[in-house]
């Protein structure tokens, strides 16, 4: 609707495309023995509102006839770590730790909207999230997930390969630190931004926190280091900055660079202006675009956070990453290029030659069901030729007639033949409708 | 969390059994031909606060910090009936009618929180539309497709069995018009308390419409009217009030319940007093109880709806029904009346003997992976104990010793054997969580 932008809709061969690209990142997440968990859309606005640049976008709730009883503010998840940390925190006596969740759920901001953004959008998140401590193979191990997930969406549904880049919290608060930069977390923010707006822009946005001269010049210096070999560190170390936290950082990047390209060498890379706006990361940070649709932007990201949640005896370490399912799909659904073979469940369509034997048509389709085909029964007793015209603009393959002993149609071929509704069956293709690729 | 109650949120295992009770309602309804849709979270305010006593209880959205530009008030939808209506109307060009979907998707309620009642549930309905036009044998549809999802429901969850109540808007109308009720509307949202509050309040209530004496008898008399048999029309007849339209309303509710009886005998009556508070019902009307379980109220309605959806020239006539998924398992859950048999997906853990080799114990998982068998690789190097008990608080059935050619146990008989991890696989019972009823 014109007067509600940013809310996208599928029709229904369109949620077709959208459920098996879900039922893939469910099947590759259960694999790895994550467990599905879902969190209540509503969160307090104190939770959401101090995590960053987001906040202005939070969506706040009330009542429409409030009362002085709603003590608490609520708006609406902006993302699906912070509930997910909050869900830790509530539950954490009926956990056991190290926690792997995943979580597909729609989440909401109140961005302007524009080309490629959303106000409501649908994200796949994997996290987990230990006691105390947490082992950085974990960081490995979500990112190793989520790359085969990028990969059978490439596989069965022709989605394009990915790029995945990897960078580092605590090389760049080292890097930081060692250049003397008075408040990092603001300075990582603008660089993250390096991306979209260019080098200049962010000389003077980092002009504005007081940063210039030879400080701006190597901070831009390191940002621009992008590469999949081990140089990484060497360009690092040559631009003459250094100390423990980064040196740190450095050896996490390079034991998660050398375990991604060893499974996925085409995919990844290191790339040092990559930092993620949100505050809460402290390790490793990773984001993946399309190749050939890098103008979607960011498709997937995440990272380490080891102080997000904490009941302040215990802390709950954790690291993650999240999938834009809605700005992966839904451009491409719209495009067309991704598509179902038909816009309904049924692979038969039942026809009624009266209303007098639309109880023998019932028949045939409840002896179709009982062995799990997907059928309907027409809903007229229209002449035979407008009833499979009916069944054809939907896709249904197959049109049945009489009763249980009665001729089923193959309405793409013209085929017809005698058939009984308790043993036939249509060939398992033809049983549920299939999802692909549109484009050659 | 104490401070935002009525959000109900599921530990895993729990998770587990509301996917399990989506999938078999999801699966009912695809075999019935209804299509899977989705629509946003928000709707115009003025589209959500026309549509009866729900009113009050909608939540306003507005963003954190709203600008001049954000013209129409949104709100979260507290059915889905009223969403997909709307959607209807916008999508109408691109959708075959009668156009039959099903929708499930959580819905939010600002109301005071108490016992079975929540502000955020999950629905699933399905619904069938036509475009001016929708033949009555769809009201038999859908209460025969609900009754079949229920009768699955019992059969493969254990969920006790349901009772349904038939009545019908213009038996009811015809009724009160009959008797000359000035406000047949107001009239019929007070009796729909009746089950509720009982006969006097609810007599009070009418005497505060201007309702009493022997019409507010007759109106008292008319809603007790409870049978399984066709007896009700002449129970009603014998009233002494009548009218085309009661006889069209007498007509249809008998149409309907010899359909519905004819294929669950048990599980069906005509009941008088049910009315369904919403405004836009205009001929059959549904509730559905779980015998034994009274106390939980309604835990699925719908029904006929003549004029809800409508552009100005072209009438959308619906009918449809909806399943309280959350009143029902929310409770069933937190009871422990229905569990899973483990927490996590994964049906083996695979051991690590020390940090060296967890690069040998991915290999054992990726081998099992591969043939669609869910694993974990343990998180730590802790001496096989604490692993096995480790595996054994999440329910995973088998641990892994070893390399690709290892040893499995099965941790709850004991049993450890030497097995091939490229060719080995636990029984089919064993691969994913069983969810049942943990009651006798």
């Amino acid at each position: 609707m014109a007067t509600v932008s940013g809310f996208p809709e599928f029709l229904p061969a369109g949620r077709m495309v959208e459920v098996r690209a879900i039922d893939i990142l469910r099947t590759v997440f259960e694999l790895h023995g994550f467990a599905g968990i879902q969190t209540r859309a509503l969160e307090p606005v104190s939770d959401l509102a101090r995590k960053g640049e987001i906040t202005k976008e939070v969506y706040v709730v009330r009542r429409l006839h409030a009362q002085e009883s709603d003590k608490v503010e609520l708006g609406l998840h902006f993302d699906l770590t912070i509930p997910f940390a909050r869900y830790v925190l509530d539950h954490a006596g009926h956990l056991e730790f190290p926690f792997r969740r995943y979580q597909i759920q729609p989440a909401w901001r109140g961005e302007r909207p524009q080309e490629g953004r959303y106000r409501e959008f649908w994200q796949a998140d994997i996290d987990i999230v230990g006691l105390n401590q947490l082992g950085f193979h974990h960081d490995i191990e979500v990112v190793l997930v989520m790359l085969e997930a990028c990969a059978r969406l490439h596989d069965e549904l022709g989605i394009p390969p990915v790029v995945m880049r990897l960078n580092n919290r605590k090389l760049m608060q080292g890097f930081y630190d060692g250049l003397g930069v008075p408040d990092p977390l603001a300075a990582i923010q603008v660089v993250d931004k390096l991306g979209k707006i260019g080098p200049s822009a962010v000389g003077e946005l980092l002009s504005g926190l007081g940063i210039g001269g030879e400080q701006a010049d190597l901070i831009l210096r390191f940002a621009s280091i992008s590469t999949a070999g081990d140089d990484f560190a060497d360009q690092v170390r040559a631009l003459g900055v250094g100390g423990d936290l980064m040196e740190q950082g450095l050896a996490e990047l390079g034991q998660l660079l050398a375990a991604a390209r060893r499974r996925f060498p085409e995919n990844v890379l290191v790339d040092c202006k990559i930092a993620r706006g949100l505050d809460y990361y402290t390790g490793s940070v990773f984001e993946i675009e399309l190749v050939g649709h890098e103008s979607l932007g960011t498709i997937s990201a995440g990272g380490r956070y080891d102080a997000l949640a904490s009941d302040g005896k215990r802390t709950y370490p954790g690291v993650g990453i999240s999938y834009g399912i809605t700005r992966v799909f839904a451009p491409m659904i719209a495009q067309g290029r991704l598509g179902a073979s038909r816009s309904v469940p049924s692979a038969v369509f039942v026809a009624v030659d009266s209303e007098d034997t639309r109880g023998r048509a019932e028949e045939v389709a409840a002896a179709l069901r009982l062995r799990g085909i997907p059928c309907e029964v027409s809903w007229s007793a229209d002449k035979y030729g407008k009833q499979i015209r009916h069944a054809d603009r939907r896709g249904i393959p197959y049109v049945w007639f009489g009763g249980v002993q009665g001729q089923v149609k193959d309405i793409r071929t013209g085929d017809q033949a005698e058939a009984d509704a308790s043993t036939w069956a249509p060939p398992a293709d033809d049983l549920t409708p299939a999802v692909a690729s549109t484009t050659p």
